[in-house]
Protein backbone atom coordinates (compact mmCIF):
# COMPACT_ATOMS: atom_id res chain seq x y z
CA UNK A 1 0.00 0.00 0.00
CA UNK A 2 2.40 2.57 1.02
CA UNK A 3 5.17 1.76 -1.10
CA UNK A 4 2.66 2.49 -4.39
CA UNK A 5 3.78 6.18 -4.49
CA UNK A 6 4.15 6.51 -8.55
CA UNK A 7 0.90 8.53 -8.63
CA UNK A 8 -1.72 10.10 -6.28
CA UNK A 9 -4.38 7.30 -5.47
CA UNK A 10 -7.69 8.87 -5.87
CA UNK A 11 -10.52 9.03 -3.07
CA UNK A 12 -13.36 10.84 -2.21
CA UNK A 13 -12.49 12.41 1.02
CA UNK A 14 -8.99 12.52 2.47
CA UNK A 15 -6.03 11.31 0.18
CA UNK A 16 -3.50 9.93 1.97
CA UNK A 17 -1.78 8.79 -0.96
CA UNK A 18 -1.34 11.90 -2.28
CA UNK A 19 0.27 13.07 1.56
CA UNK A 20 2.69 10.35 0.81
CA UNK A 21 3.54 10.97 -2.58
CA UNK A 22 3.93 15.13 -1.77
CA UNK A 23 6.13 13.64 0.69
CA UNK A 24 8.62 11.49 -0.88
CA UNK A 25 8.93 14.04 -3.88
CA UNK A 26 10.01 17.07 -1.19
CA UNK A 27 12.37 14.61 0.87
CA UNK A 28 13.94 13.78 -2.38
CA UNK A 29 14.02 17.19 -3.33
CA UNK A 30 15.86 18.33 -0.26
CA UNK A 31 18.30 15.94 -0.59
CA UNK A 32 19.01 17.18 -3.89
CA UNK A 33 19.28 20.67 -3.18
CA UNK A 34 21.27 20.55 -0.14
CA UNK A 35 23.60 17.98 -2.12
CA UNK A 36 23.94 20.14 -5.31
CA UNK A 37 22.13 23.24 -5.01
CA UNK A 38 19.56 24.71 -6.81
CA UNK A 39 21.02 25.38 -10.18
CA UNK A 40 22.41 21.21 -10.70
CA UNK A 41 19.20 20.28 -9.01
CA UNK A 42 16.96 18.82 -12.16
CA UNK A 43 13.06 17.63 -11.26
CA UNK A 44 13.49 14.91 -13.62
CA UNK A 45 16.24 14.13 -10.58
CA UNK A 46 13.94 15.12 -8.04
CA UNK A 47 11.15 12.54 -9.47
CA UNK A 48 13.26 9.49 -10.47
CA UNK A 49 14.47 9.71 -6.50
CA UNK A 50 11.23 9.94 -5.72
CA UNK A 51 9.84 7.13 -7.98
CA UNK A 52 7.11 9.47 -9.97
CA UNK A 53 6.53 11.41 -13.54
CA UNK A 54 7.94 14.56 -13.12
CA UNK A 55 4.82 16.11 -14.70
CA UNK A 56 3.79 15.15 -10.80
CA UNK A 57 6.23 17.23 -9.44
CA UNK A 58 5.41 20.25 -11.88
CA UNK A 59 1.53 19.35 -11.09
CA UNK A 60 1.96 19.58 -7.29
CA UNK A 61 4.79 21.86 -6.39
CA UNK A 62 5.18 24.09 -10.00
CA UNK A 63 7.89 25.26 -11.10
CA UNK A 64 11.48 24.40 -9.40
CA UNK A 65 11.83 27.62 -7.87
CA UNK A 66 8.08 26.67 -5.95
CA UNK A 67 9.65 23.49 -4.97
CA UNK A 68 12.69 24.98 -3.60
CA UNK A 69 10.16 27.15 -1.48
CA UNK A 70 8.18 24.32 -0.48
CA UNK A 71 11.14 22.26 0.75
CA UNK A 72 12.53 25.06 3.03
CA UNK A 73 8.80 25.25 3.88
CA UNK A 74 8.88 29.34 2.75
CA UNK A 75 5.56 30.47 4.01
CA UNK A 76 4.75 32.71 1.01
CA UNK A 77 4.94 31.89 -2.91
CA UNK A 78 7.73 33.46 -4.02
CA UNK A 79 7.00 33.92 -7.27
CA UNK A 80 4.36 36.89 -6.43
CA UNK A 81 7.60 38.97 -5.57
CA UNK A 82 9.68 37.34 -7.93
CA UNK A 83 7.60 38.11 -10.73
CA UNK A 84 7.53 41.32 -9.50
CA UNK A 85 10.94 41.93 -9.60
CA UNK A 86 11.05 40.13 -13.83
CA UNK A 87 8.76 43.15 -14.97
CA UNK A 88 9.56 46.44 -13.05
CA UNK A 89 11.68 48.96 -14.98
CA UNK A 90 15.61 48.42 -13.95
CA UNK A 91 14.88 52.66 -12.69
CA UNK A 92 12.55 51.41 -10.18
CA UNK A 93 13.85 47.95 -8.92
CA UNK A 94 14.35 49.83 -5.43
CA UNK A 95 11.46 50.85 -4.82
CA UNK A 96 9.82 47.67 -6.09
CA UNK A 97 11.96 45.49 -4.07
CA UNK A 98 11.84 47.21 -0.89
CA UNK A 99 7.51 47.48 -1.29
CA UNK A 100 7.65 43.87 -2.41
CA UNK A 101 9.32 42.63 0.28
CA UNK A 102 7.51 44.68 2.59
CA UNK A 103 4.21 43.41 1.34
CA UNK A 104 5.12 40.13 2.22
CA UNK A 105 6.43 41.19 5.45
CA UNK A 106 3.12 42.42 6.46
CA UNK A 107 1.09 39.62 5.38
CA UNK A 108 0.07 36.72 6.95
CA UNK A 109 3.17 35.02 5.78
CA UNK A 110 5.08 38.03 7.92
CA UNK A 111 6.22 36.10 10.83
CA UNK A 112 7.09 32.98 9.22
CA UNK A 113 9.40 35.05 7.23
CA UNK A 114 10.55 36.56 10.61
CA UNK A 115 11.26 32.83 11.67
CA UNK A 116 13.07 31.88 8.81
CA UNK A 117 15.80 34.69 9.61
CA UNK A 118 16.03 34.25 12.63
CA UNK A 119 17.12 30.50 12.45
CA UNK A 120 19.11 31.87 9.24
CA UNK A 121 20.73 34.12 11.82
CA UNK A 122 20.78 31.17 14.66
CA UNK A 123 22.79 29.03 12.03
CA UNK A 124 20.41 26.67 11.43
CA UNK A 125 19.08 26.90 7.99
CA UNK A 126 22.08 26.23 5.56
CA UNK A 127 18.90 25.37 2.57
CA UNK A 128 16.89 28.51 3.76
CA UNK A 129 20.26 30.52 3.02
CA UNK A 130 20.65 28.44 -0.58
CA UNK A 131 17.47 29.44 -1.14
CA UNK A 132 17.87 33.45 -0.48
CA UNK A 133 21.16 33.20 -2.54
CA UNK A 134 20.34 31.08 -5.01
CA UNK A 135 16.50 31.87 -6.32
CA UNK A 136 15.86 35.02 -4.65
CA UNK A 137 19.21 36.93 -4.55
CA UNK A 138 19.89 35.57 -8.55
CA UNK A 139 16.36 36.59 -10.05
CA UNK A 140 17.46 40.25 -8.86
CA UNK A 141 20.80 39.88 -10.01
CA UNK A 142 19.92 38.71 -13.49
CA UNK A 143 18.33 42.48 -13.63
CA UNK A 144 21.11 44.12 -12.94
CA UNK A 145 24.36 41.81 -14.65
CA UNK A 146 26.20 43.55 -17.01
CA UNK A 147 29.77 42.80 -18.86
CA UNK A 148 31.56 44.57 -16.89
CA UNK A 149 29.93 43.61 -13.17
CA UNK A 150 27.96 40.55 -12.44
CA UNK A 151 25.88 42.09 -9.97
CA UNK A 152 27.17 39.46 -7.11
CA UNK A 153 27.97 41.97 -4.44
CA UNK A 154 25.30 44.38 -5.36
CA UNK A 155 23.08 41.79 -4.35
CA UNK A 156 24.84 40.99 -1.62
CA UNK A 157 24.46 44.61 -0.04
CA UNK A 158 20.64 44.42 -1.09
CA UNK A 159 20.39 41.84 0.63
CA UNK A 160 22.21 42.92 3.53
CA UNK A 161 19.86 46.39 3.32
CA UNK A 162 16.77 44.03 3.24
CA UNK A 163 17.74 42.06 6.44
CA UNK A 164 18.55 45.15 8.63
CA UNK A 165 15.58 46.51 8.19
CA UNK A 166 13.51 43.49 8.86
CA UNK A 167 15.32 42.71 11.95
CA UNK A 168 15.32 46.68 13.23
CA UNK A 169 10.95 46.83 12.47
CA UNK A 170 9.89 43.20 13.45
CA UNK A 171 12.52 41.60 15.63
CA UNK A 172 14.30 44.14 17.39
CA UNK A 173 11.48 46.99 17.68
CA UNK A 174 13.50 49.81 16.52
CA UNK A 175 11.37 52.72 16.97
CA UNK A 176 10.62 55.14 14.70
CA UNK A 177 11.10 52.01 12.34
CA UNK A 178 8.59 49.29 13.50
CA UNK A 179 5.74 51.36 13.28
CA UNK A 180 6.71 53.44 9.44
CA UNK A 181 4.06 53.23 6.79
CA UNK A 182 5.26 50.96 4.49
CA UNK A 183 5.03 53.63 2.17
CA UNK A 184 7.47 55.94 3.69
CA UNK A 185 10.03 52.56 4.41
CA UNK A 186 9.80 52.41 0.32
CA UNK A 187 10.52 56.50 0.06
CA UNK A 188 13.25 56.27 2.55
CA UNK A 189 14.95 53.03 1.75
CA UNK A 190 14.18 52.53 -1.65
CA UNK A 191 16.77 54.61 -2.98
CA UNK A 192 19.42 53.29 -1.13
CA UNK A 193 18.60 49.63 -2.23
CA UNK A 194 18.81 51.68 -6.02
CA UNK A 195 22.11 52.74 -5.95
CA UNK A 196 23.22 49.87 -4.36
CA UNK A 197 21.85 47.68 -7.48
CA UNK A 198 22.74 50.31 -10.84
CA UNK A 199 24.52 53.39 -9.17
CA UNK A 200 27.98 54.08 -8.40
CA UNK A 201 29.39 52.06 -5.51
CA UNK A 202 32.91 51.97 -5.43
CA UNK A 203 33.04 48.40 -6.12
CA UNK A 204 33.23 46.22 -9.55
CA UNK A 205 33.75 42.97 -9.24
CA UNK A 206 33.89 42.04 -13.42
CA UNK B 1 34.10 40.75 56.15
CA UNK B 2 31.71 40.26 53.00
CA UNK B 3 29.21 43.11 53.68
CA UNK B 4 32.19 45.86 53.95
CA UNK B 5 31.47 46.65 50.28
CA UNK B 6 32.49 50.61 51.32
CA UNK B 7 36.00 50.40 49.49
CA UNK B 8 38.27 48.34 47.53
CA UNK B 9 40.42 46.32 50.36
CA UNK B 10 43.98 46.91 49.89
CA UNK B 11 46.01 43.55 49.75
CA UNK B 12 49.00 42.25 47.91
CA UNK B 13 48.36 39.63 45.33
CA UNK B 14 44.75 39.08 44.46
CA UNK B 15 42.20 41.25 45.92
CA UNK B 16 38.89 40.09 46.57
CA UNK B 17 37.29 42.86 47.93
CA UNK B 18 37.92 44.60 44.27
CA UNK B 19 36.07 41.86 42.95
CA UNK B 20 33.21 41.90 45.46
CA UNK B 21 33.09 46.05 45.24
CA UNK B 22 32.98 45.70 41.33
CA UNK B 23 30.93 42.95 41.31
CA UNK B 24 28.49 45.18 43.75
CA UNK B 25 28.58 48.05 41.49
CA UNK B 26 27.79 46.11 38.74
CA UNK B 27 24.32 44.64 40.40
CA UNK B 28 23.15 47.91 41.24
CA UNK B 29 23.88 49.67 37.77
CA UNK B 30 22.16 46.59 36.02
CA UNK B 31 19.09 46.98 38.45
CA UNK B 32 18.96 50.61 37.62
CA UNK B 33 19.14 50.73 34.10
CA UNK B 34 17.12 48.00 33.59
CA UNK B 35 14.30 49.76 35.44
CA UNK B 36 15.02 53.35 34.54
CA UNK B 37 16.97 53.65 31.53
CA UNK B 38 20.35 55.19 30.87
CA UNK B 39 19.23 58.70 31.13
CA UNK B 40 17.38 58.62 34.52
CA UNK B 41 20.28 56.23 35.86
CA UNK B 42 22.73 58.59 38.13
CA UNK B 43 26.06 57.22 38.99
CA UNK B 44 25.47 58.60 42.58
CA UNK B 45 22.12 56.28 42.68
CA UNK B 46 24.13 53.24 41.75
CA UNK B 47 26.90 54.12 44.30
CA UNK B 48 24.20 54.42 46.64
CA UNK B 49 23.02 51.07 46.22
CA UNK B 50 25.88 49.73 45.76
CA UNK B 51 27.34 51.06 49.37
CA UNK B 52 30.53 52.88 47.49
CA UNK B 53 31.36 56.27 47.00
CA UNK B 54 30.19 57.22 43.58
CA UNK B 55 34.15 58.56 42.87
CA UNK B 56 34.94 54.70 43.39
CA UNK B 57 32.44 53.81 40.24
CA UNK B 58 34.02 56.27 38.47
CA UNK B 59 37.63 54.74 39.36
CA UNK B 60 36.29 51.47 38.43
CA UNK B 61 34.36 52.63 35.20
CA UNK B 62 34.82 55.57 33.96
CA UNK B 63 31.99 57.40 32.55
CA UNK B 64 28.31 56.36 33.03
CA UNK B 65 28.36 55.12 29.56
CA UNK B 66 31.44 53.42 30.24
CA UNK B 67 29.65 51.60 33.08
CA UNK B 68 26.64 50.59 31.04
CA UNK B 69 29.07 48.93 28.09
CA UNK B 70 30.29 47.01 30.88
CA UNK B 71 27.03 45.86 32.22
CA UNK B 72 25.82 44.49 29.37
CA UNK B 73 28.97 43.14 28.88
CA UNK B 74 29.70 45.07 25.75
CA UNK B 75 33.25 43.57 23.93
CA UNK B 76 34.64 46.69 23.67
CA UNK B 77 35.34 50.25 24.94
CA UNK B 78 32.49 51.91 23.11
CA UNK B 79 34.44 54.99 23.30
CA UNK B 80 36.87 54.71 21.43
CA UNK B 81 34.37 54.41 18.51
CA UNK B 82 32.08 57.38 19.94
CA UNK B 83 34.09 60.20 20.08
CA UNK B 84 35.27 59.11 16.71
CA UNK B 85 31.54 60.16 15.86
CA UNK B 86 32.20 63.34 17.86
CA UNK B 87 34.70 64.94 16.20
CA UNK B 88 33.96 63.64 12.52
CA UNK B 89 32.93 66.81 10.19
CA UNK B 90 29.02 65.66 9.43
CA UNK B 91 29.47 65.36 6.46
CA UNK B 92 32.23 62.76 6.64
CA UNK B 93 29.87 60.64 9.34
CA UNK B 94 28.55 58.18 7.35
CA UNK B 95 32.02 57.14 6.26
CA UNK B 96 33.56 57.37 9.77
CA UNK B 97 30.55 55.35 11.94
CA UNK B 98 30.76 52.39 8.84
CA UNK B 99 34.78 52.23 9.21
CA UNK B 100 35.07 52.57 12.93
CA UNK B 101 31.91 49.75 13.12
CA UNK B 102 33.57 47.79 11.20
CA UNK B 103 37.23 47.89 12.98
CA UNK B 104 35.37 46.99 16.39
CA UNK B 105 33.98 43.54 13.98
CA UNK B 106 37.40 43.26 12.83
CA UNK B 107 39.25 43.49 16.54
CA UNK B 108 39.38 40.83 18.50
CA UNK B 109 36.11 42.41 20.41
CA UNK B 110 34.28 41.08 16.80
CA UNK B 111 33.05 37.92 17.92
CA UNK B 112 31.75 39.43 21.18
CA UNK B 113 29.70 41.81 19.62
CA UNK B 114 28.32 39.31 16.85
CA UNK B 115 27.25 36.89 19.96
CA UNK B 116 26.00 40.15 21.54
CA UNK B 117 23.97 41.21 18.30
CA UNK B 118 23.01 37.27 17.94
CA UNK B 119 21.45 37.48 21.90
CA UNK B 120 19.53 40.27 20.64
CA UNK B 121 17.67 39.22 17.79
CA UNK B 122 16.91 36.35 19.87
CA UNK B 123 15.01 38.41 22.12
CA UNK B 124 16.97 37.60 25.13
CA UNK B 125 19.00 40.87 25.82
CA UNK B 126 17.16 44.05 26.62
CA UNK B 127 19.84 45.94 28.30
CA UNK B 128 21.79 45.07 25.19
CA UNK B 129 19.13 46.55 23.20
CA UNK B 130 18.81 49.65 25.45
CA UNK B 131 22.63 49.85 25.73
CA UNK B 132 22.77 50.22 21.86
CA UNK B 133 19.40 52.62 21.45
CA UNK B 134 20.52 55.17 24.23
CA UNK B 135 24.18 55.52 24.02
CA UNK B 136 25.46 54.80 20.57
CA UNK B 137 22.33 55.65 18.72
CA UNK B 138 21.69 58.65 20.94
CA UNK B 139 25.09 59.79 20.66
CA UNK B 140 25.00 59.61 16.46
CA UNK B 141 21.58 61.50 17.06
CA UNK B 142 22.98 64.77 18.57
CA UNK B 143 25.32 64.98 15.79
CA UNK B 144 22.69 65.49 13.13
CA UNK B 145 19.24 66.67 14.88
CA UNK B 146 18.01 69.93 13.67
CA UNK B 147 14.87 71.94 15.31
CA UNK B 148 13.15 70.51 11.66
CA UNK B 149 14.04 66.72 12.52
CA UNK B 150 14.12 65.01 16.01
CA UNK B 151 17.26 62.44 14.01
CA UNK B 152 15.27 59.61 15.60
CA UNK B 153 14.15 58.00 12.79
CA UNK B 154 17.44 58.59 10.51
CA UNK B 155 19.81 56.95 13.66
CA UNK B 156 17.24 53.97 13.22
CA UNK B 157 17.66 53.58 9.40
CA UNK B 158 21.61 53.84 9.86
CA UNK B 159 21.21 51.18 12.78
CA UNK B 160 19.52 49.01 10.41
CA UNK B 161 21.85 49.23 7.52
CA UNK B 162 24.52 48.64 10.06
CA UNK B 163 23.02 45.40 11.22
CA UNK B 164 21.98 43.78 8.04
CA UNK B 165 26.00 44.21 6.60
CA UNK B 166 27.13 42.96 10.09
CA UNK B 167 24.85 39.90 9.83
CA UNK B 168 25.69 39.71 6.00
CA UNK B 169 29.08 39.64 6.88
CA UNK B 170 29.54 37.94 10.09
CA UNK B 171 26.73 35.59 10.29
CA UNK B 172 25.07 34.18 7.18
CA UNK B 173 28.44 34.85 5.37
CA UNK B 174 27.40 36.19 2.51
CA UNK B 175 29.81 36.50 -0.25
CA UNK B 176 31.58 38.57 -1.64
CA UNK B 177 30.27 40.88 1.17
CA UNK B 178 32.25 39.04 3.81
CA UNK B 179 35.21 39.12 2.04
CA UNK B 180 34.63 42.42 0.87
CA UNK B 181 37.73 44.43 2.29
CA UNK B 182 36.77 46.96 4.97
CA UNK B 183 37.50 50.39 2.98
CA UNK B 184 35.37 48.89 0.28
CA UNK B 185 32.50 48.19 2.37
CA UNK B 186 32.92 51.96 3.88
CA UNK B 187 33.26 53.53 0.07
CA UNK B 188 30.07 51.31 -0.69
CA UNK B 189 27.86 51.39 2.89
CA UNK B 190 29.11 54.85 3.59
CA UNK B 191 27.47 57.55 1.29
CA UNK B 192 23.75 55.43 2.14
CA UNK B 193 24.56 55.93 5.86
CA UNK B 194 25.37 59.47 5.30
CA UNK B 195 22.09 60.03 3.13
CA UNK B 196 20.14 58.48 6.42
CA UNK B 197 22.00 60.70 8.81
CA UNK B 198 21.88 63.81 6.32
CA UNK B 199 20.32 63.26 3.07
CA UNK B 200 16.87 63.74 1.62
CA UNK B 201 15.38 60.97 3.08
CA UNK B 202 11.04 61.34 2.21
CA UNK B 203 10.72 61.24 6.15
CA UNK B 204 10.65 63.80 8.60
CA UNK B 205 9.80 63.58 12.08
CA UNK B 206 9.60 66.82 13.67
Amino acid sequence: MSGDRTRPRRRSGRRPGNVDTKAAILDAARARFAELGFDKTSIRAVATDAGVDPALVHHYFGTKQQLFAAVVDFPADPEATLSAIDTAPVDELGATIVGAVLSVWDSPAGPGVVAMVRSMIAGETQLARSFLLQVVLERVRLRIATPQDDGHARVALVAAQMMGVLIARKIVGLEPLTSMPAATVVATVGPSVQRYLTGEIGTATA
